[in-house]
């Protein structure tokens, strides 16, 4: 069975063009991708089934103003929760 | 970044163990994939980052009998649709 969560990509890319405004306080793999999970587990998924429809279901997801407001916000708000409660720390003993 | 939604495992193994109480009309992969796409766009996703908590956290969700309920009703749900809208048969010229 073959399915993506497109979410996953979308999400990824507003975290990596946004570094700079979200001022975490360490941007290490661990901690964005702590970011990424708690993001993806604030929104609602979009899984699709083949790859080819992929490209169209996310321009629908990217031209949703409302959406990208939305995944921000979310964004901003897991940013600061893992900078305020860094787990990174402990994997670098 | 490194992130998994165990429940695409969990909701893959159940729809393969109930696989015949289904009573799909047709159980190729494109069908199966559309139940697993449709029953993970209904449940809240469960997104961890590194591998090794995942025996963890499944766990803690095959524990939870409202859990697996409710995923069993969500995947009779969307094997009900998939197998009244069947798709697959578009693919097959």
């Amino acid at each position: 069975m073959n399915v993506t969560n497109i979410m996953e990509d979308i999400i990824q890319k507003e975290i990596i063009k946004n570094l700079n405004q979200l001022h975490m306080s360490c941007t290490c793999e661990h901690c964005l991708s702590d970011v990424l999970a708690l993001s993806l587990n604030e929104l609602p998924p979009r899984y699709i089934v083949n790859q080819e429809r992929s490209p169209y279901v996310r321009a629908i997801y990217e031209a949703d103003r409302q959406g990208s407001i939305n995944i921000l916000k979310t964004i901003s708000k897991a940013a600061k929760l893992v900078s305020d409660n860094r787990r990174c720390g402990l994997t670098r003993e």
